[in-house]
């Protein structure tokens, strides 16, 4: 499949802009759904507006993880030059567990301030994003064994997620387990890892010498 | 209509990149407003969140006939040279069915528990996404009828839906019919058929070989 | 400000692809929104979900109105040649209106089975249908006046709206009086509105002859 | 960085274009959500639908707030010749924070009528609407600093913003100061904010001696 009539067979198999279009549109629209978990409902006193801040900490964890999730999968998708029916079908999953996000953000802010359910909530919370980041793993994996990235998509920005991928799944599991016992302490680390992944370190250590 | 001025044609009856937008717009919206779907309520207690399976269920199988409608789409209107004021009604119909989706998905979502409201739900959403499928066909025989593809259209992309309509029909008219008694095993029923939407079988099984 | 320096001052004022892309984006969310105003919570039983036709019937209507507003503004905004700072302002109002109409929207499916709030509802409604229509004339009449428009933008696309102007303006302000006494036929008149501004009568007349 | 190998360096680190179809999504559907924050449930009796004033206004403001945040952000990205991974990062926390800003309208929209909550609401708000407006200029600042920007780009339509920004602080800080004794007299200083952001005056002034 990857050998013959590489072209032609992107071309039959779905171009990437309609793709990248119907994706984008998940990616924002679940993470712009978030601010409906935020369960302040007016009069919002001084006193309901600062006892929310589980909902903004979530608002806040779940809207950088889909940030990072969409600019892996941007990087991603900008380097294929062809798709193909499997390709889609993960991306679909993907894209389920992506816009499934703002369900259990809701449960976290909501628990967060309620000791019986958190750690449900946020075992949950942990589970789907350890899922979005193995899913898009996954994803990118798939892409390079069939040859649909372009050759120069071996540079470093795709291989940038590839050498956080370790980390982040230990970060999580970690978090996870964490999150059994001290459910607060967790999602500041789930804060953290998006903070990582959002973050290119080396850009910025790139970047720091030149101000000085 | 089809042999006089084809080209100046698509161009003074919308180009169709503007129908692709709106479309996908439509189509993940649709998807990700699904999550609202989902009725558990903060504080989430452990037997809170098993016992929402059938919200899971109804948003997995949801956004999966969303996904393989939209799969299904994009493939259609890719292969377009123009479009034509009677596609596009055409095509808002569609995406009106599309969007109407949810609806039906909460009804599912809240009744599956509760055998009273179970096989009222069931059979509404049933007729939903048989209404869908209809529809997009509909789309497809238009499109086929007024010429409005590209001559590759004829390649195997486009074959693909329209071998898969009559069993879908099929499948959609007996999973309705044993809602009426079975809603439970109707909802599996429709699970199946949106997988069999997506998973491109002739692909897998030329992958296969290849693989072994 | 027409005649010197067309094309740069078109680069100036913004390109008019990310207009089409944020206003698509508002169409879209706008019309798949309308689901939530369906006020049937689960369990819907058989005679829950029969009695809801309001809002299925409001539903259909405000999807066909965007719809008809979409089409509208794709055909005009695909025949720009450029956009200025004036333009973008009243497609911004255009917008915010549209964007609005989930709210009456809900109203009308609420009230459609109480006589009191009735009327108040479908009068609020038949104004805000109005308002859309009269702002996207406005931004028509606006890009003509400052020659945005491509030379061949005099085609028949653009002139179709123009001409049905006159007509659907007198059809919604009648709407609006018998609203005031009888607000269900009020909203089947919006319904055959709506109808009458996406079916495009001169391609049907011209397509009925080639079917027979 | 800027100077060696700037156009692969532009494509290396992410088109605009994703950026562009990415931030367009959360705009235009953080200005559509903004409906759901409006407070009246059917039946809505004309005196209800009256009382909801703060809510229609709530909603005006706002939505013109990101309209204009919209504008300022498409003329910023529309003169990009470049991205790289901080601007990209600046750009997701003034989508973060475009994304929230369904939340304070929903407490200033509930609390307009209710003095006890009123003043939290509204410099909550107030807050918001700053920071919308701070972070827009630190993307712009970053964009210019890192020579992002295409050698037009330093026409009018980018100094527009930027001459605005010391007024339109000094015209938020003031508004929020007043609407800790005045909150309704302060969310009609929002308003005139908005309006005066996003109406060019100069364009204004150079059409009008043309009118008369």
């Amino acid at each position: 499949m990857p050998d013959d009539g590489d072209t032609p067979r992107g071309r039959r198999f779905l171009g990437t802009d309609r793709l990248a279009a119907f994706s984008d549109g998940v990616f924002s629209i679940a993470a712009t759904l978030l601010v409906l978990d935020i369960a302040v409902h007016p009069p919002g006193t001084l006193k309901q507006v600062l006892d929310a801040w589980p909902d903004y900490l979530a608002y806040v964890v779940s809207f950088l993880t889909i940030g990072a999730a969409w600019l892996a999968h941007t990087t991603l998708t900008g380097r294929l030059t062809r798709s193909d029916p499997m390709f889609l079908q993960i991306n679909l999953l993907v894209l389920l567990v992506v816009a499934f996000l703002p369900f259990p953000t809701r449960l976290v802010a909501g628990a967060l301030n309620n000791t019986g359910a958190e750690r449900v909530a946020v075992t949950f919370y942990g589970l789907t994003l350890l899922a979005i980041r193995l899913l898009g793993s996954a994803l990118d994996a798939y892409a390079r064994r069939e040859h649909l990235y372009s050759q120069q998509a071996d540079a470093d920005e795709v291989q940038g997620p590839r050498r956080k991928l370790l980390p982040v799944v230990i970060g999580y599991v970690t978090a996870i387990l964490i999150g059994l016992v001290l459910p607060e302490v967790a999602v500041v680390l789930y804060c953290a890892i998006a903070v990582y992944l959002i973050v290119p370190f080396r850009e910025v250590a790139r970047l720091l010498p030149r101000r000085s």
